[in-house]
């Protein structure tokens, strides 16, 4: 008997944010497996760390935060062998994924490479973006509003014309994209419509209106807009 | 001393798609609110119904599905006073949301008519969207994809250019307006990457190609699509 993959969204980095599953399937993994960035911490592992049973084998794959795919590909490549490996011994295999595995999570590199061998499960987890706009106190859509969600290294004039057409956004991957895309809201006269939100539910959060949004934002830090023309809130 | 609001995500459907903070926050509550359809069952309800305490008060809020806004604006005025009452006599309260509260949930009108006055704290909580991609087995968003959620309800022109112009599409409140969306997929040659979900996480859950789907689709539906062009995957 093989064993199977679960790819565990474990939310935006409240602990109290993982459900009631995933921390079922956490407490009671024998294997867990996770991204790092080379030769640094992982967010995943930290934010379910007091949930991994002692003894637990943990494998760590090593991601190079590069432009180029192919670094990263080949990390992927190395951890997918690693987990088959433990799958086919008949080890299940809990996966770690910050927010939810299928939004923009690194857990879909796994799925492409293991899917088609293994039996996976999915378990969906809290996305940074419900948790950003909770934590701002602002509603991402309402009743028949449209919401687009766009990643902040797309070019600017893109972002121009899918912003400007775009009810409520949520931007992630700000990073050192926040100079061109804050250009982009001032220029659409949107500033004072839109909110930035760091590192959620994290000790060093931070929520203020986009204009007053440090230039140097940090890689996990989003925007949302909502346009707020809904005459019934 | 007056109370504290808590809007509090369930997730879609399954209890144990909670998260560990709504768990505890229903399990402790002395009071809880939530919408019910006029004469029917919460869904909202049956979601956390194992967690709500032998004793505690429920403010229930019955809203009426209609097009008209006024009768579920009369229900959520009439709601927020029996809310506001309980806050005022010291009581925290937690109002019970399907999914994420400010993902198209009803929890917002209960936020616009009463955060002025009271603190609330909103709890995020998985979406449908998340949820049903995981059943589907389809990544919703990788790398620099841009995905577009939309309510079934729009007209199909508006649809057909939004869906023309995406990478990736949820779209939700798909009930009787199937016939017109699967319309907008078949025109734009899309339809074989497409999927349905229907009450996902429920005991009668569905899961199919848009193709396939019945065209007396619940509310509790919706299609998701990925063009899946990324070579990485
Ligand atoms: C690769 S995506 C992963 C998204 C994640 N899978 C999810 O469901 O939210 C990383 C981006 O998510 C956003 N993000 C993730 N965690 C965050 C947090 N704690 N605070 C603010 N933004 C966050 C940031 O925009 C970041 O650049
Ligand atoms: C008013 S919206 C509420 C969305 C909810 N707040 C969320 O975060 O998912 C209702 C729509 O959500 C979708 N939905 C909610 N629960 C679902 C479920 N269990 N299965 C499939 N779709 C669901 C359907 O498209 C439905 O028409």
């Amino acid at each position: 008997m093989t064993g199977r993959l679960y790819g565990v969204g474990l939310g935006p980095g409240d602990p109290e944010l993982l459900t009631l599953k995933a921390a079922r399937l956490i407490a009671g993994a024998s294997v867990v497996a996770y991204p790092a960035l080379t030769g640094g911490a992982s967010f995943a592992r930290s934010i379910a760390a007091g949930l991994i049973p002692a003894g637990c084998r943990e494998i760590v794959m090593d991601v190079p935060m590069t432009v180029e795919r192919a670094p990263a590909q080949a990390a992927y490549d190395t951890g997918a062998e690693e987990i088959a490996a433990a799958l086919e011994s008949g080890a299940d295999v809990v996966c770690l994924c910050e927010g939810d595995p299928f939004f923009y999570g690194s857990f879909m590199y796994l799925f492409a490479r293991l899917s088609g061998r293994f039996e996976v499960e999915v378990v969906p987890g809290v996305t940074s973006v419900s948790a950003c706009s909770a934590r701002a106190g602002r509603p991402l859509v309402a009743r028949n509003e449209r919401l687009t969600v766009l990643p902040g290294p797309l070019p600017g004039a893109e972002l121009r014309e899918r912003i400007g057409g775009a009810e409520a956004v949520a931007i992630l991957k700000v990073g050192r994209h926040m100079a061109k895309i804050r250009g982009v809201f001032a220029e659409l006269g949107l500033l004072d419509k839109a909110v930035y939100v760091a590192r959620v539910g994290l000790p060093d959060e931070v929520v203020c209106p986009l204009a007053q949004a440090p230039e140097a934002a940090p890689y996990f830090s989003m925007i949302l807009m909502n346009r707020g023309d809904d005459p019934w809130l």
